[in-house]
């Protein structure tokens, strides 16, 4: 007879075995979706869609399966070591959100954004936000439904915001919003009304190749692993991948390498979290990533803390010059790249600074639409208002407005915040990085990143989903989550680039 | 309450929701692969060896579910509509194959393969059969156990083959085997006699871009349609996809430009056929390929009935000519392409007539195998016999011999004769649509493939699995399967090029 120590053992190894399982058939999709962004020819969308709805079926039946709701029946009561329990944490979780919602609630959710998606394009095209309004009161009532399905005793907000971060806590994520919105609507004001005008060394246009060459010689000094990785184009920029495997993809604007760069570097530090990740926990949710405030906050570790700090410019100048056939300094290209853009409508244009102010009018209409504080019909004014306030400047389109982002159209409302909850924590984590790295300037003036990528694998990447994420920071940091270092750092870089 | 015609169109539709779902799995397997072999970095492996081994147990897991075996056993008795009737009987011979195999032989073949594979590559790379004889010996006694499971009654042998052709009989396929080796070993005899030797108008070697560029112009000329496929290059070319997305894979022998494009013509045939079966069938047998003879005949059909001959080259001498910077005449191309290689040992490498000696001497040893008239430890012996008998050459080591090829450590056995049934159907089909198709080589020699792609599709894409493959040889071309086509084709081309 099996003592109750072998009995939990073997449970907990069954339910392990079924979450490899599941987390497998999900980054078999990620596959799918990858060659469909990259590589598919349009005319595969037919195909693909079937089978992408086939893998994610499959993927909510293992989520939701019986088998795995008696696993963890059995495995609250066993003793479990640290990262079992981490383990078991972060499946029960998924599980049980999974199991809250009705198939066909699911079913509804999707169909409903599968028929906005032209919806929303035509809508767009023709500027006319009343084309819109009842698909985005219908995926509204039925995030609401999804929410109330999952805990009908708590604000539908917070519970659609935790899908996408589990563990920050939307009052949190309120505090750094408004902390921001306080801090840099003056400080964008103060730099508005400064003399100064950053340098800009470009000039008419720079072909694909040019630019390809020099984004992938940044991943190359940066330490991109290609031995696990690849570099492609894609509409929309994004990384995907496992600890094996973590690809970046790019795209280009004629007229701005930097733009390239910027996003090619940005994916890199998704990837890079990605294959730090261990190995040898792969398909469990300890080599695993965190959720999307930490995944965010690498990509704008490496975005902004390195790749628009001048000490890289001091270390990339000659090589951006011998690529693009320009004769800049690295002061030149330090300011090409943080220049701020107050007259700017659209967010993924946005700069360092501006790029909040954008999300902070996306997360205060979807929290008051979902909370039921805000009508539809008013979106468009309510948008436009706030643009005037935290911007100072008005969208004459709803196509430059409140139409321009695909979120909602997706269903996706409480993403938006997990992209500054990210630049925050990428702040906080550069801070102490930058007291634990001798250093830390010197070595990227001199093309070293190994120092920066031993510091985020040891603090961040290693862990995996093994801490909440509010655990991670603490862990990372010494200190809880904080908007602080954030503020200090984009005050002083932005008030002696402007000189205000 | 429902009549008995509305119960089994539920039944029916039921059964068909899920016959989708499992061709919409299996076909993102294919995906994966795709990716596996085309795009991905080596260092991905173990993760995606971990995908793709999910995804085919979510696929044989719905192929095998009581869910299916129930609405399998209704339909039965319902009046079904012969397409339903088609559908039902490919499902169910899917079906009843994958329930009699037992899940832990299917594990045990499957990590046998796995292991075999690391040892088969050493063996080969070493010259040493005896290092690779007690693998060879499991799989061999694995695939016994296999074809035992499914009917201990028959040819063990003959249960297997079906696995790749179910339909045209083992007893034809030997037939077939044994007619070509009567008639082929002579012909080719005659041509290692013969003083003729052919053109070859290529000197020193031919970079990737150049024969890249050729091939591309290739498969434009032909007709392949970029809007659904795409080029890429692949260690071991093949094609994958849908009739929304059938791609092609290539790679480059820099000696010998029409290795290249001998090998895209190949694989253009099987993208074709892929992208000539109905698209309102995606995702059932209607709207899925025949097996593997039939999908062979119609890569060999592009590849040797149009690519190989004569009136191509007319066609695209000039455009060869400007490509790879040669100044030969279609004359010279078209013996370029038809060399007969009476001293080549690899079959890979083999032409069109010599290739059939290769799959002769596997198939007899093989089979010999499978039915217990042949031990392993013999193996080496029997292959050089055959190869002497045959083709009048005797490979000084295994590594040339019976290590060469993949298949049998992949655990297909059975697998090999389908290749020669494909050329071989190729060249009856070739015989009738020059009967329906007026001035066939004139169409070719002016570049018109219109009518050629037109009688394939009518004649075989349209008619995905709808038909048995003996009946769909039947409908497309009036008469049984048969060599006599090949076999005249075979001896007046060969004839006139040896002057023999």
């Amino acid at each position: 007879m099996a003592t109750a120590s072998e009995d939990s053992e073997s449970t907990y190894e069954q339910f392990l075995d079924h979450v490899r399982r599941l987390h497998y058939v999900g980054d078999a999709g990620g596959v799918l979706n990858w060659d469909q962004q990259v590589m598919m020819p349009d005319a595969g969308t037919p195909a693909r869609a079937k089978q992408t709805s086939a893998i994610s079926t499959l993927h909510h039946e293992l989520l939701t399966d019986d088998a795995l709701a008696d696993w963890l029946d059995e495995l609250d009561d066993a003793e479990l070591d640290p990262e079992q329990e981490a383990v078991v944490r972060e499946v029960r979780r998924d599980h049980e959100r999974a199991t809250r919602v009705p198939a066909d609630l699911v079913e509804r959710i999707s169909e409903a954004s599968s028929n906005a998606l032209p919806v929303w394009k035509e809508a767009k095209a023709e500027d006319d936000f009343d084309a819109f309004a009842d698909t985005l009161e219908e995926l509204v009532e039925l995030r609401r439904e999804y929410a109330a399905a999952i805990d009908p005793d708590r604000d539908p907000y917070e519970v659609l915001f935790e899908e996408y971060e589990p563990y920050l806590g939307i009052d949190t994520a309120e505090d750094v919003l408004t902390d921001l919105r306080d801090a840099l609507v003056p400080l964008i004001d103060d730099i508005g009304d400064s003399d100064v005008t950053l340098a800009d060394p470009f000039e008419g246009t720079y072909d694909d190749d040019t630019q390809h060459d020099l984004v992938e010689t940044a991943l190359d000094v940066l330490g991109y692993d290609w031995d696990r990785g690849r570099l492609d184009t894609a509409p929309h920029p994004f990384s995907m991948g496992t600890q094996f495997d973590a690809r970046v993809t790019t795209r280009f604007t004629p007229a701005d390498p930097l733009d390239a760069l910027g996003s090619t570097i940005h994916e890199f530090g998704h990837a890079t979290y990605t294959l730090g990740l261990p190995q040898e926990d792969y398909g469990t949710p300890l080599g695993d990533n965190r959720d999307l405030s930490v995944h965010e906050s690498q990509s704008r570790f490496w975005e902004n803390h390195v790749g628009r700090s001048r000490p890289f410019w001091d270390f990339f100048t000659e090589t951006a010059n011998d690529h693009v056939g320009t004769d800049a300094t690295a002061q030149q290209f330090y300011e090409a790249s943080n220049e701020v853009y107050d007259d700017n409508l659209i967010r993924v244009e946005a700069d360092e600074l501006t790029y909040h102010m954008h999300i902070i009018v996306r997360f205060e209409i979807e929290r008051d639409l979902i909370r039921g504080d805000l009508d539809v019909e008013d979106v468009p004014e309510v948008w436009n208002d706030k643009m005037e306030e935290y911007l100072g400047i008005r969208p004459d389109t709803d196509a430059e407005g409140c139409l321009q982002d695909i979120h909602w159209t997706n269903g996706a409302f409480g993403y938006f915040p997990t992209y500054t909850l990210g630049s925050v924590l990428a702040a906080q984590l550069d801070h102490h990085a930058r007291q634990d790295i001798d250093g830390f300037d010197d070595h990227v003036r001199a093309g070293e990143f190994g120092p920066i990528h031993d510091w985020l694998t040891e603090h961040v990447h290693q862990h995996g989903a093994r801490y909440r994420t509010d655990d991670l920071v603490e862990e990372a940091t010494g200190e809880s989550f904080t908007a602080e270092h954030f503020l200090d750092y984009a005050d002083e870089k932005y008030r002696a680039l402007y000189d205000c």
